[in-house]
């Protein structure tokens, strides 16, 4: 196998470019960076996987656990040169190995069509880390589906997908949405929608959480306005028992989706 | 009121230089930035805020919010320039405000005199993002303390203290423990120990919580070693019902706290 090795060939230029949301639009491809998101990838999307890049050294260090399963899947496996993988990636050091993967985004009537028990909207969350940790809190709890709302940051951007340490491929990811009308359609299918909000009245340990039902999530510095709270079915608050003013956006939706998977494991 | 307009003075290079751990140890200060950390302490921590600094524009603004309870508290309030400002500080742009405040820890035999019933202990962890969420979090769920062992991050470091989103000044931090020794300690106190590790056979809802209990966090990459976990009275698991490896730490942690104030506010 010859290493690529020119960092400023075209090719590096066509995958360092996937760190600007015009070319992943423009292309449909995202950049998977590091051993977890791209094992995660192979593992569980390999469908998707459209190129694997790694050294020399990564490729002996990560053979059992990445680069032979995508022999196998039948993957492309380049190897690159250290600086080659550099000038690839947004991370400074990506541990010798990345995957451009293809955007795969399921859609509402598809998740709906399911029958799901617990998801989790993103209305305007723009914090990447914030993002990428609910993703993988969501995916965690067993949450049916992410859905993500038109205004929210790009879940494929490389900040996002490190955050999701992974679980961007594990679990169905629905983004561009409007948030009226999803609130209308998981209304219709019968999915209770819990604004989760520190202007809830109702507490976190008292809603009931063994009917299917989806947290709304706002914006980490506002959170929701007013008339998206008033058209969801509760506005829940997480309890502050001290003196905190609050929890950031990831730790309270994963508090809120732990709540619900412990609620409708007991429930049956 | 004179600002201070000379970026290079020795008081800017003396207030930078708590960006070092050195710096901190030998002085016992440490700065607090932005207005989030610089309220709190203000309103929580007067006695021990040394000196804040304030741009022209963020006096104004934070006039009711900070600046005059800072002066009715009898602080010294000084205006900068917004050059001196940023050469004070780590973040680039702490909006303006910051303080410095003296290292004020508390001693496990205070803490533990006062009949806690719920604390967290942190060995070994190095990350500055996830220690300071873990400060919030367990300030969020009502803990009475965070203890921090010897060979973990500094918790007065810039990033932990952002980090913290002024939690920081609201309860008692132990710093500098031997964990064994404080293993032994909280068993005398009658605390019991529960370790949180992905290495734990006993599921964190099968766990009894309403009795005074400490979480021991480990290390955020490799968790906490075997000597240790065969210390503690139960070694728990937060469950994954997903396909996510893990948590991070800070929402492992958040998730086990919340866990533990439910239990405890059901119970009594």
């Amino acid at each position: 196998m010859t290493a690529l090795t020119n960092p400023r060939s075209d090719r590096v230029k066509s995958v360092r470019a996937l760190s600007r949301r015009s070319v992943r639009v423009g292309t449909g491809r995202f950049l998977a960076e590091g051993p977890q998101a791209v094992r995660e990838a192979v593992r569980h999307a390999a469908a998707d996987v459209v190129d694997v890049y790694t050294t020399a050294e990564a490729a002996r260090r990560f053979a059992a656990d990445i680069i032979e399963p995508a022999r196998e899947a039948g993957l492309f496996v380049h190897e690159v040169s250290e600086q080659v993988l550099a000038a690839m990636c947004d991370t400074g050091s990506p541990q010798g190995i990345a995957a451009v993967c293809r955007v795969v985004a399921s859609s509402l009537e598809t998740v709906l069509a399911r029958g799901p028990r617990l998801l989790v909207l993103l209305s305007n969350v723009r914090d990447p880390g914030n993002a990428g940790t609910v993703v993988r809190g969501a995916d965690a709890a067993g949450a049916d589906a992410v859905l993500v709302s038109e205004n929210s940051v790009d879940v494929f951007a490389p900040k996002v997908v490190r955050s999701t340490a992974g679980s961007l491929f594990h679990l169905p990811l629905v983004i561009g949405l409007d948030v009226e009308t999803t609130l209308e359609a998981l209304r219709r299918a019968g999915v209770r929608v819990l604004a989760a909000d520190g202007a809830g009245t109702l507490l976190l340990p008292d809603v009931d959480l063994g009917v299917p039902h989806a947290w709304l999530m706002g914006n980490e510095a506002w959170g929701l306005p007013e008339e998206l709270r008033e058209r969801c079915d509760e506005v829940v608050r997480v309890p502050i028992y001290g003196q905190a003013e609050s929890l950031n956006l990831a730790m309270a939706a994963t508090v809120c989706l732990y709540a619900s998977a412990g609620a409708q494991r007991r429930d049956g």
